[in-house]
């Protein structure tokens, strides 16, 4: 690990110091886990008291933290982002797949291979598929035919892509991942369902991050679009004609069914389930359990099963926990005005 | 593609001409995207006033369409499934395993693979497994000992099936998806779970399509049946020993706790959980993210965290929707109330 | 199978013989499918009636069993579990997995493999990985670098472990399951998502099972732990930095979002969604599709979204299913009151 000044810190993230800016820093720690020689972050007031007792020898503020503290600091914009930054320059990626490609690993003759990419074992590539350059494949990985990868990708174990799919730059798929499954169409007749050929593809933009055991359909026909900048965490699941919009974020468990158009800027709680053909706006928030069954308009942050905007959804929800005292409330009303019509 | 004329598709799908019979159709598409020389569908009056402004040289109705159009068309019973039938004539599945075995894949000895099989690279097979003719398994999928495996089945990657389980034919099972995973079963004493075997097995019918990454459990003792024509979306959970009857379909991450007997033609919607034990009757309906705590009739529809029966479920939610007015309500009868008693 | 007289299977399990001690027992089986020769068990006085007319020779009680059997029987504590030994008794696990290393696996020159263990085909081992003694990796297994596999470990198909991920004795990993992924942790800034490294590990004690498809991501920073007796069912999100203390159990589909602390003997429900950051104490249960959004004290059980005490929520849920009523009534005390009113 490196040691550098606060100074070079501060010029790296763009941040102003005060105090001593030559005073040299080996690494960085959360406030309460900070050691001597550690510089730590304060992006939330609530967590100003432990910076007394923290150990660390300096710290990252924004500038609306008021009581600065006594130690040496650096000011920034965003403290929290400012922090991550620092880290990086201490963090050193492990690089585990070595270049080249495993020989146990089966691709096929026509499969072209980006220059200083790593092959896995047992990973398997078909016919005519692209890989580009600096990716990692990881062992036991799956490739069918005629898909493109860009460059920096990097799947982890197990991956599996199904034909003719196609992902951007710098993807991150982990471990299980399904992408270009086939659409769930059938098509009922005479009490049985018959299968409709799912002949689209799944296309996925740049900077995408795609958690373990998540599985992406195909469309039916055309494509289901994850667009940059989406992460997808654990176990969600994207019908086929899915679109998801730039910068959208899935938390563990969601689902999206069939031809479902989530905008750009999402947020999707864990557990979420939103039905098929529905548009989600840009910016809207849903929390998590929610049941999406209607369209949502831009901006919008709802809650429920089914969702509502999520002020209307708590005021249902207060008055649901004083459910049993309002029926007897209620009742008791009834025979108050019974006495009354009795008199 | 192939280019057939108006009444060989009619007489292929079994429906009448009415207009230019020698018409030379080039292919299939829906109403808003057709190009001339192709055949669309109308199935549902709603669509109506898009075929005005269609592209489509022809189009496919069924009986029930008032205002027949002024184009070329057949008359069907079933406006949709006879499209899918004609997608179908203009539909060539693209064959991506070649016949044969792969020289990477693991066969043990005593395995047999049935004639016209494909086999892809780093597939494990195991002792006295039965592979039926014509089957596909793809890259990395990993069958173990004594398992009985139909003709025509097509395993996506990954797929991986314990010990012993029999699969019908024409199974078509997703990427990642497990079959014969140990049932969740413990008997707990003395404050831990100490694992009960799980010696049974899973047994599939004919047409089943399981999607990517479904576990199915193998049954404690017995077995865990999906009978013919069932249909289960992706991230479906089966415990031990349920048993899934003809022709149901499960939408995504729905589950079923162990024991449950779902009847046949049932449809369970998305994130629905079904507890252990109960029977779900023939035909039955589940909207998505209901939760099934007792047994259900044939042929009712339900809803709701319990499932009600659709009506009284929804009545239910209507008036959830009007809660913090209600509570409203209640506080100023009591006010007018307390004031009469006063006066 | 071996055959064993009543007394030998009373000395065993540690119960006393009512009746003939020297009858012999072929087999175990349920109270209804018992066979002449077999014992079976009655641990619920509820199925009391079946045993009049069940063929078994045998039965195994606790000492709460009023109305003893006529057939020779074995007195014990827990009827259910000495039924569960005495089966273990009978039962001969199958050795799948032959003991050693299959020509097909990939294993880096510095990882050590215990002895007596099997390793099968298409598996990959990462340098510096340690397995245990009698472990039994099946085919297609991953475990990367710097991992530690305890002894008698036994991980079904397809599984993976990312790098540095340490496991107890006696695991088994179930189908697909992925242990060590990254967390889901990204810093948002001016409207994108950035990566924060997740640079921890997973750590999972002794005697831990884990189901198909279940996904653990590793920590932030530090470890994301599942103590020793933990048992996840399939298609379980643990998200990074949870810790799930002994003996806990998760059904199907369950999730904990990041830095959840889950205590020891809780019991966590199906498709259960647990918010991050909370704390859920020891002995806690929660009902099936709950959804946790505050912490929950020890030994409390809980049910319902948002969940509260079991029986609090389950007075709402009863309230609730007369909602359409009370908004009746409240109309009617309304029309009366006004009418009233009026007088």
């Amino acid at each position: 690990m490196p040691a550098l000044t606060l100074a070079e810190i501060a010029d790296k993230i763009g941040g102003e110091v005060v105090g001593d800016g030559n005073l040299i820093i080996t690494g960085t720690a959360e406030i309460d886990k900070a050691a001597d020689g550690e510089i730590t972050f304060l992006a939330n007031s609530k967590y100003r008291p432990y910076l007394d007792n923290s150990q660390a020898s300096a710290v990252i503020i924004d500038g609306q933290t008021s009581d600065p503290p006594a130690i040496p600091h650096i000011v920034t914009k965003d403290a929290y982002f400012a922090f991550l930054q620092t880290f990086m320059l201490y963090y050193e990626p492990v690089r585990i797949l070595p270049i080249g490609i495993h020989p146990s690993a089966v691709i096929e003759e026509s499969a072209v291979i980006g220059k200083d990419a790593a092959i896995g074992a047992n990973v398997y590539i078909g016919p005519n598929v692209r890989i580009g350059d600096r990716c990692q494949i990881f062992p036991n990985c799956v490739i069918l035919n005629d898909c493109e990868i860009g460059d920096d990708c990097l799947f982890y174990p197990l991956v599996s892509i199904r034909e003719r799919c196609r992902i951007g730059d710098r993807a991150i798929i982990h471990n299980g991942a399904v992408i270009g499954s086939d659409g769930f169409g059938f098509a009922p007749y005479q009490g049985k369902f018959h299968k409709i050929p799912q002949v689209g593809v799944v296309v996925i933009g740049d900077d995408v991050e795609i958690g373990a055991n998540v599985t992406i359909d195909r469309a039916t026909m055309g494509e289901t679009v994850v667009k940059s900048g989406v992460k997808l965490d654990n176990l969600v699941h994207l019908a086929h004609n899915v679109v998801v919009g730039e910068n959208s974020v899935f938390a563990g468990q969601a689902g999206v069914a069939g031809s479902g158009r989530i905008g750009k800027n999402v947020m999707v709680g864990g557990q979420v389930a939103i039905v098929g053909h529905l548009t989600v706006g840009d910016g809207v928030r849903i929390a998590g359990k929610s049941g999406i069954t209607k369209s949502i308009p831009d901006g919008e942050t709802v809650y429920g099963v089914p969702a509502r905007p999520i002020g209307r959804a708590k005021r249902i929800e207060a008055a649901m926990a004083n459910l049993p005292e309002m029926q007897k409330r209620i009742r008791a009303l009834e025979k108050k005005l019974e006495k009354l019509g009795e008199e």
